[in-house]
């Protein structure tokens, strides 16, 4: 009995914002990649041309003008092979489309039916959504695609193609951004979804750090019983390329009692797109690597911590690679959260790409400044010294009419911060460098921070890890190889600012084991004061924890940027107003 | 014969954002006002309850209760009138919506159909559409309701209200923002609708400032001619009264065969829900007071500058007033656009609630700081002076090593702005106090500012006001009935930074007449470089700034909200990647 068989490759790339000629160089350097090891169907992720998210660079026509150039060049590249890839199209509207290519010939185009418009999306403000649930016939396989959204839904495209389109395999390309946790319900899903319809299903995704997010490829190929045939890497450029036995579809349809029940009312049958190849016979001799597991791994405690810590490392990488910038700044205070930031840093980019600052003034401590040293000697970075006293001194000296007779308050532990972020930015400016901001999300929920000092700097990287987090994931990276860089009295000592004597962070905030998951609870859960004190907690400490992360919300408006991890980051994924006089907690 | 007649009131007033009580107390107000004028009924904004835009604030489920609550509490004050109120309902999912309440009885709901997802708008993040085209009859008048953006289509709700509802008035409860021109455009549309329709159009509008929008009132009632009945004043609360004359809606049908035409094929006709009331009977003794010109005003240069004039001013002042700050302060560097925003403060806050200082450096001039001394003397307040050489010395001294052999540049230009930046936080740190910046468009643009430095404060007053239109409104502001506060010699100085010697903006930047227009079409109206040279510009200039325009938006990105002026203003409006490589000029 004949065989039906398909080689798949899905080109889990890192494809830039807006670097259209480029992309479309590497999807037809992956094509001939692909062609070579006798591959018959090559996908690529979501708006692979033009990288995701575009934004408001779809306002700009000729923007979409060179995306279509950019396709109709690649459409050439495609012989003896069909690629499915993401773009812009433009008919009357635009629409976020995957174009199916066939050996030099564009057979037929897909638009995204469903635009997600919650979190940090905003597709519904640039495109119109497609009503067309195409499916394609290669030889004798029948395909169908959707887009990132559209798999989500459970009576979407998918159930479409299946019952009606009759596909066997389903290819969804995605730009789907990395929170902590969605892995493993986007694995999920995708076994589901696969085993619902009793199909193939393959699953293209993004990789890399655009601003904010971070895509974390992984993707994945399952069966009709939604077993894994193959996965990609997290957070890493691949091509993975699987062989897919058709036939075992059909045999799994045979006995599919609920697929013949839906049939007999689905509605009238798909009639596939037939795609025009010289198709190359998939070449048994070549062995397809990349093979995964057979069902998708459970996670663990270090998997989390792995997966948020490759999504800092890449979203830093990314955000100072692709803007440009050879070397970062990180001022060293001797304190967790900085110290993280620097091994961040280092990881992403290198020892000679990271520069390293301390700042210190007449309340750090000998302690502090011993364990920047150690922590620089770590990494193997020299620390350079420049002490704040001096330039301190004279701001009081000029302010001192105006402060006559005041107490010592924030307005005096800010100028220190400011002085700090003002010499950061100086050297920066100087030696054109990025400064890496250190503050936590603890913190940027409390306003515990000094706008234009500590948060002055081009991207914060830590700013969605709550406190205790930053404690777990220096631990974690202690555990590395190249064994403990992070200096163990760092982790042992009671977290302070070091902006006036003996200051300790619970002199103004709840211990953090207590802070922090009121906070999740409050900014990731919107969860009512109420419902939080039946938590376990206080109510004049929730109540005030809830009033101080709403009084905050105008320094969080002006903060830099920095890496996605939870399900809600503070940013385009939680849009408050700063004028509000809201009191329902 | 009997004359049909309606009184109606529109409420045009500030309601704040999550503040559901006081909006509440200030709806029964309102409708005890209104009931005292002899008013039958009354309409108040689009979500006048919660504020518009109440943004992520409607992820609080315990928000929308206490709106629901609010809505409870005012039914109970609506004897003998019928109001109609913008809310957010909550059925299975929630809606942007109005609440028809008459005689103490919630006779009705209306759901708003379009929810805008552009701009600023974000609606379609949180809200589900409505689908029903609802009218109300009150005694022998049907009055159909809609919201805001639903009026803006002309196969909306207003026509099937009016051609299958038979609707004699129609009521648009709106929170329409402003921009530059957008007045007249709304005017426009309103009257044509109402001529369309052959219907009286009801447009009430919410007024004041929230954040970056400011909301300009200009409620309207137009007849079924399009001609003005009654008009609101633009940037003012107001309750406006007006006498609606029911039966020439009748009569100006008889003479209407293109609604005759469309109505019998226009579908089944809308049976109206019967509100139940005891109307008082409109008193005749009363006269209504707004009456408006019988048709709008044509708009002139003066009414253009007017409105952004008071556009400015509002948006300040509620920002300031609503964050509950007493004081706010600005730094005068003799230039113009702090003059422009020292004027606007004054003029939103009044003498005693602007503070002024000055911050001169060895690169400022005796003329530009006679110039402030002379511009805090016209508006009669101290200004306050706080030499920064001193401390720029112990910057200088404290870099020397590092910046040994370097030639002084934007990094010794940065540390004195941000030195007065960090002057300008101390003291408002010190006093409680909010700094106004004064950057415009033109800078926010080229990043033509210092990040930390003159970028520091919680309010860009200006930012969406071009160099040249920063000129046009100091010359209007000096128009005042006060007389001139802005010294002729600060209008004609040469615009410098005064960061080093003998600088002049012309350095860096082009001529702001020539830079504006360019500015315009790339940043507003998204045109190509190719046409923009088209337009008359010189190529390499236009690349250039264009490109300076994408390279800066992470410094847009960093700066405090300010009011939005123009139809693309930056922020919420312009939603650009920063880690953006698209070329596609």
């Amino acid at each position: 009995m004949y065989q039906r068989q398909l080689r798949i490759a899905l080109a889990q790339y890192n494809f830039a914002v807006g670097d259209i000629d480029a992309n479309r160089d590497r999807v037809i350097d992956a094509i001939g990649r692909a062609r070579s090891e006798g591959v018959s169907v090559i996908a690529f992720p979501e708006l692979a041309l033009t990288g995701y998210p575009p934004e408001d660079l779809l306002f700009k026509p000729r923007f979409i003008d060179a995306n279509l150039r950019a396709l109709d060049a690649i459409v050439g590249s495609t012989t003896e092979i069909t690629a499915v890839i993401g773009f812009v199209d433009r008919q009357a509207d635009i629409y976020n489309a995957a174009a199916v290519v066939s050996d030099g010939n564009l057979s037929g185009i897909y638009h995204k039916q469903f635009l997600p418009n919650y979190g940090v999306f905003d597709e519904e403000r640039y495109f119109q959504s497609g009503t067309e649930n195409t499916v394609f016939k290669l030889n004798d396989v029948t395909i169908g695609v959707s887009i990132c959204e559209d798999i989500w839904y459970p009576g979407g495209p998918a159930r479409e193609q299946t019952l009606r389109g009759d596909a066997d395999v389903l290819i969804n390309i995605s730009s789907s951004p990395f929170h902590d946790g969605k892995g493993l319900r986007r694995d999920q899903m995708i076994a589901t979804r696969a085993a619902d319809h009793g199909v193939i299903l393959a699953f293209c995704n993004l990789v890399g750090g655009q601003d904010e997010l971070v895509f974390d490829g992984g993707s994945l190929v399952v069966d009709q019983t939604g077993s894994v045939i193959a996965q990609a890497n997290r957070f890493d450029e691949q091509l993975l390329i699987a062989d897919l036995d058709i036939d075992s579809v059909f045999r799994h349809r045979l006995h599919d009692p609920r697929r013949r029940k839906e049939k007999s009312t689905a509605g009238p049958a798909i009639s596939p797109i037939v795609l025009q190849t010289r198709q190359p016979k998939a070449n048994p001799e070549t062995t397809t690597d990349n093979m995964a597991s057979p069902s998708p791994p459970a996670y663990r405690s270090e998997d989390r911590l792995r997966d948020i810590y490759r999504a800092l490392v890449v979203g830093t990488r990314d955000y100072v690679r692709k803007n440009g910038f050879g070397k970062i700044l990180v001022g060293l205070s001797g304190g967790i959260d900085s110290a993280l930031v620097a091994a961040i840093a280092y990881d992403a980019l290198g020892q000679d790409s990271v520069g390293l600052v301390t700042m210190p003034s007449r309340f750090s401590s000998d302690d502090t400044q011993s364990d920047a040293q150690q922590m620089a000697e770590n990494l193997g970075i020299d620390l350079l010294t420049l002490p704040i006293q001096g330039i301190f001194d004279t701001y009081l000296e000029e302010l001192s009419d105006e402060f006559a007779g005041k107490p010592f308050d924030t307005a005096e532990e800010n100028i220190q911060a400011r002085i700090r972020g003002n010499l950061l930015m100086a050297l920066c400016n100087k030696f054109g460098w990025l400064v890496l901001t250190t503050g936590n999300k603890s913190e940027m929920s409390m306003g515990y921070a000094t706008l234009y000092g500590d948060m002055a700097g081009g991207y914060a990287v830590i700013k969605d890890i709550y406190k205790t987090l930053v404690y777990d994931l220096s631990e974690y990276r202690n555990s590395f190889a190249d064994g403990p860089v992070i200096p163990q009295s760092i982790i042992e000592r009671p977290p302070t600012a070091e902006l006036r004597e003996d200051q300790f962070d619970t002199d103004s905030l709840p211990p953090y084991d207590v802070l922090d998951p009121i906070l999740q609870a409050y900014v990731e859960e919107d969860r009512s004061l109420k419902e939080i004190v039946e938590l376990g907690y206080d109510e004049k400490l929730v109540a005030r924890v809830i009033r101080t992360v709403d009084l905050n919300e105008y320094k969080r408006r002006q903060s830099p940027p920095g890496v996605k991890i939870t399900p809600r980051a503070f940013g385009r994924d939680r849009r408050l107003p700063i004028t509000n006089r809201c009191r329902e907690y």
